[in-house]
C-alpha cells in the first residue's frame, strides 16, 4: 500500500463500514471479489477508513485481508480490521482472536466493546469490572503493535440511559488506555437526533475522548443521528454506501457526506470527488446486485425528478427555486417528468431535453400538453415512457404520425390443451411499403407470440429491427375495481444494444395494451436507427 | 360525513398529502378510484386530515372531490382541499380557483403561499405588499365560508434566510387572517434538523402563529426535521404513506407517527391502530403499485429480520437486546433469518386463523411449509392470497386436491379486426359431475373471455356461481428481464356479496396464470358456499 500522502488529514474520520456491517443486510451476500471491488469504489470516492470484516471469524473475511493486503493499493482510504476485546478471564496478548486481527495486517483496528451494564451481564457472562479491564488490556495490546485503534462502544446510548455511570466508564477506559477514537454506537438504532445531541456532548464534557458515532436507521433518523452527533463535537462518523445494514439499515454514506461537504462547508473528500458519488453509488449497488434506491437522496434517479406542473414554470425562471444544491454536485442531473399535472413549462423543458424547441410556438406547446392531459385521462402515463411522449411530440411537430407500417389486423390464441401442454400463437395482417404482409409468431405467452409475428412480416423490410429486443414488460390494471374488464397499461422497455426506451399503451385488456406499446416500440426504434417514416 | 365523534382532538395534528404531494412522486398515477381506496385506508389508520388534491386544477381532482363527498364517510378524518392564494391583483370573492376549493364542499382547505421575497417577484410576479395581501384577502374569505385554513408557506425556510422580516410578514398576514395553522414548507427539501428547530422556535416566538412542518426528504432528514419542528412548538405534522413525493419524496407518515406515539409517548391516532401500521403501509403500496419497501422503519419486511451471529444468540437470551421497540406495536414480527422456525410458526399461527390446528401434527405443518417454499420459489406468494393458502392448506390435510371439475382444456382468442374493433372469445372444455361441457365466452379481454366460458359451462350444475364476482385483478411480471418471456403472477380478488377473497396463479404468460388463479377463484366459492367437493 502506498504511504497515504493523497489520505485526507485526521481532523475528521469518514469511516465506511460496508463490507463489515452493511453485508448483514438481508439480501447481500458478498464474494471475496466482490469485496475487492467495493473497497477499490470507496477508496476511489475518497472516504479515510474502510471496515473490510472481521479477520478470524470466517474464511471469506480471513481471506479478503490476505488478499487486500496483496491486491489493493489505496490512494485514500486505510484499511480496517474489526474484532471484539479480549475474552474475559484471559489475557490479551495469549487471545487468538486479537492474534488473527494482528495476522490480519490491517493497520487499523476496531474493536467492538459492551457499554451497556445489561449485555455486560446477559450476553458477555461476565462482570462490569471484568469488562472494562477486557477494553483497557485489548486496547494497549493492540497500541503497543503500532496499530491505529477505534473502540466500538455497542448499545451505547441504551447503556447511558440505563447506567451512564458506566457507560461513562467504559468510554474512559479505551481513551485512558489510548484508544484513537471512541464510537458511541446506536446498535439498536431506536434514537431520534435531540437526544443523540445531548448524550455525545455529555460524554465529550464527561471524558475529553475524541468520539465518532455509529448509528442505525430505525427510526429512519440515521443520517440525522449522524449529524447531531457531529454538531456535539463528534468527529469520526461510520456510514455505509447506500444505508445497507442489518434490519432497516446503517447511516447512509452519500446524505452524511453530502450534508457535511455541502451543507456544512467541511471538506471531507479529496477534491472533485463529490461530483462521483451518484456513479460510486450505483455501481456498488450493482456489486452487491441491488437495484439502486430511485429515492436515494442526492444520487437517486428521481433526486431531481420534478412533475408538478406549478414547480415545472418556476424552474424555467431559475433551476434553483426548485432544487435544494445543483444536482452537477453529486454528479446527478435535473430531469423533467410529464404529467397532467404539468403544465406548458414542463413540457417545453421535455422539449429541449428532446431536442424540439417548443418554446417559439406557444400554440404547438399548449396542443401537446391538451394531447398529454386527455391520453392521460385515458390511462397513459408517459413519465416513464420517454420514446412514447416524443412519438407524441412528433406527430404535433410534424403534424402527422410516424408510421413505418399500417395494421389491417392482428389475433392471438392462446390456449391449454388436453395434455396439459400451452401454446400461444399470433397473427398479423399489415400494409409497409406498399406490401401486404402476413406473418404467424410462436410463443410464451400472447405478447411474446405477437412480438414474433410483428418481427417476422418486418424484419424482411426493415433489417434494422434484428437489433430490437424487449428487455422489460409491466402490466397494471387500471381502476382495479371492475374485475377482468377494467382498463390495463403496459409499458415496454425496448433495447437495441446502444439505448434503451420505454413505450405505454392502453386499452380493455393486456393483449391490445400490449399491442399499443409494441406498436411505439418498433416505431422508436426505426426513428432511432434513422429510417424515415412513411408518407 | 358523520361529525367525527371519534376525530383525534385538535391539540396536535397528525395531517397526510399522500393524494396531493404524494402523488407528485415519479412512478404513481392514482386513478380516482385509488384515491378513494388510499383515503379509507388513511381514515381507518386514524390520521386527523387528509389532503385530497387540487379541486379545479385537473379533471381528476375535481371528480375525487365530488366522489368523496358522496361515497366517503370518514370515522376519524377531515377532508382537505388543496389551492393557491387568489391571483394577484383580483379579489378572493371574484377567485375562479378559490370558488372551486369551496365548491370542493371539503370543510378543511390548505393554501399555498409564498414566503420567499425572491419566489414572489420572479415565480409569482407580484409586489411583496400585494403577495402580503393576497394571503389575507384569500384566507379572511374562506373564514367567512366557514372553513379552517391552514396556509402552507412554500419555500419558508430559505425565505428566512433569505429575508427573516418579510418571512415572518407572512406568517403574521396568514395567522391575523385567521389562519387556523401556519405550516413552514421545506419545499426544497435542502434542511436539516438543527437549523428547523431554530427557524421554528423563532418564529413561534415572533409571532405567536400556531405552526405546522411540511418537510420534503433531499437531505435524507424529512422525518428528523418534522421531529425537530415538533421539539420546537410545532403542534401540526405533514406527511405521506411511505414518504411518497416529489424527488426524494416527503417526510414518512409512519416513522414520524411511530416516534411521536412511542418515543414521545405522545397519543396522535385512535387507540389500537398504531398496531395496524405495518398492514395500512403495505395496503396502500399496493394500491399505488409499488413493491413495500423491504426497509422502511417501523413496517419494512425486514425491519425486525435478525441475521445470525452475534445478534442471535443475544436475542434468545432477551429480544429487547437488539431491538429498538417490540415490532408488534406496529403490526409487524421479529425474523430470524438463519432458520425456518420462522416459517413454521407464523403458518401454524395461519392455520389457527383459518380453523385448521397444525402444531399437533409436526409432520403435516413441515408438508405444508415445504409446498409453500416451493410455491414461493416457483414466483407464488400467499401473503396477499388466503384463499389459495387456505385450499393448498386443505390440500394437505386431506390428502388430495379440492376439485369441483376437472379440465380438458382452454382456449382464448384475442384479436382487433381490419374495423379496428377488438373482439375477444375462450373456450373450456371440462367435466365435472359425470358430463363433458364445452362452452364459449366472450369479454373485454382474454381473461374476462375465460371467466364467462367458464361460467357458462358450469352454472346449471353449480347455481351458487351466480353470485360469484370478480372484483380486482393485478398483474405482475416477475424476473422483469426476459422480456414478454418472463413469468407472470396474477392476483384476482372475487366476492360474493358476502365476503371477498384473493386467489394467484403463476405461469409463463398472463392468460395462463390468470386461468390457475380464476380456478382457485371458484374452486373456493363454491367451498365457501357450502358445496362438496367430487371425489
Amino acid at each position: 500500500m502506498t504511504d497515504g500522502s493523497a489520505r485526507p488529514d485526521d481532523s475528521f474520520h469518514v469511516f465506511d463500514t460496508t463490507l463489515r456491517d452493511g453485508a448483514q443486510r438481508e439480501g447481500i451476500n458478498l464474494t471475496v471479489a466482490d469485496k475487492l471491488i467495493i473497497a477499490r469504489y470507496l477508496d476511489d470516492f475518497g472516504v479515510g477508513y474502510i471496515e473490510g470484516g472481521w479477520p478470524g471469524a470466517n474464511p471469506r473475511d480471513t481471506e479478503f485481508f490476505a488478499r487486500a493486503r496483496a491486491e489493493l493499493d489505496f490512494k485514500h482510504a486505510q484499511l480496517v480490521a474489526f474484532g471484539a476485546t479480549r475474552r474475559a478471564g484471559g489475557s490479551a496478548a495469549d487471545d487468538p482472536q486479537l492474534a488473527a486481527l494482528l495476522d490480519s495486517g490491517a493497520p487499523v483496528i476496531t474493536l467492538v466493546a459492551k457499554s451497556h451494564d445489561r449485555h455486560v451481564e446477559l450476553a458477555l457472562r461476565t462482570t462490569l469490572a471484568e469488562n472494562l479491564e477486557m477494553v483497557r488490556d485489548s486496547v494497549s495490546h493492540l497500541k503497543a503493535q503500532g496499530r491505529r485503534v477505534f473502540i466500538d462502544c455497542e448499545h451505547f446510548f441504551d447503556g447511558y440511559r440505563a447506567n451512564r455511570d458506566y457507560a461513562l466508564e467504559v468510554v474512559r477506559a479505551g481513551h485512558q488506555a489510548g484508544a484513537d477514537v471512541v464510537v458511541l454506537c446506536d446498535t439498536n438504532g431506536g434514537m431520534l437526533p435531540g437526544s443523540v445531541r445531548e448524550v455525545v456532548a455529555d460524554v465529550l464534557a464527561a471524558t475529553g475522548a475524541r468520539l465518532g458515532i455509529h448509528a442505525q436507521d430505525d427510526t429512519g433518523c440515521a443520517v440525522a443521528n449522524t449529524l447531531a452527533a457531529v454538531d456535539a463535537g463528534a468527529t469520526h462518523v461510520q456510514c455505509t454506501a447506500n444505508g445497507y445494514g442489518e434490519r432497516v439499515g446503517n447511516a447512509n454514506l452519500f446524505p452524511v457526506v453530502g450534508a457535511l461537504e455541502i451543507k456544512y462547508d467541511r471538506r471531507v473528500l479529496p477534491p472533485g470527488k463529490l461530483a462521483e458519488m451518484t456513479r460510486i453509488s450505483h455501481a456498488i449497488a450493482e456489486v452487491v446486485n441491488l437495484t439502486p434506491s430511485t429515492h436515494q437522496p442526492y444520487v437517486g434517479f428521481s433526486a431531481f425528478a420534478h412533475k408538478a406542473g406549478l414547480h415545472a414554470s418556476a424552474i424555467k425562471v431559475d433551476p434553483d427555486l426548485y432544487q435544494h444544491i445543483d444536482p452537477e454536485l453529486v454528479g446527478n442531473t435535473m430531469r423533467m417528468l410529464v404529467s397532467d399535472m404539468a403544465g406548458r413549462a414542463s413540457i417545453e423543458l421535455k422539449g429541449r431535453e428532446l431536442g424540439y424547441d417548443l418554446s417559439s410556438d406557444r400554440e404547438l406547446a399548449g396542443r401537446v400538453v391538451a394531447r398529454v392531459k386527455e391520453q392521460e385521462l385515458q390511462g397513459y402515463t408517459y413519465e416513464a415512457a420517454d420514446a412514447s411522449f416524443e412519438l407524441l411530440l412528433r406527430d404535433e411537430v410534424f403534424g402527422r404520425p410516424s408510421e413505418f407500417f399500417t395494421l389491417e389486423s392482428w389475433r392471438t390464441i392462446s390456449e391449454q390443451t388436453p395434455d396439459g401442454a400451452g401454446a400461444n400463437e399470433a397473427t398479423v395482417k399489415l400494409w409497409a411499403k406498399g406490401e401486404r404482409m402476413i406473418a404467424t409468431g410462436e410463443g410464451n405467452g400472447p405478447v411474446d407470440a405477437l412480438d414474433k409475428a410483428l418481427r417476422a412480416a418486418l424484419e424482411r423490410i426493415y433489417p434494422q429491427l434484428a437489433q430490437l429486443e424487449l428487455a422489460d414488460y409491466k402490466v397494471r390494471i387500471l381502476e382495479g375495481q371492475h374485475g377482468t374488464g377494467s382498463r390495463t397499461r403496459v409499458l415496454i422497455e425496448s433495447t437495441d444494444g446502444t439505448g434503451s426506451w420505454s413505450t405505454v399503451g392502453v386499452a380493455d385488456n393486456v393483449v391490445a395494451a400490449s399491442w399499443v406499446a409494441l406498436q411505439d416500440a418498433y416505431t422508436y426504434s426505426l426513428l432511432k436507427a434513422g429510417v424515415t417514416p412513411e408518407d
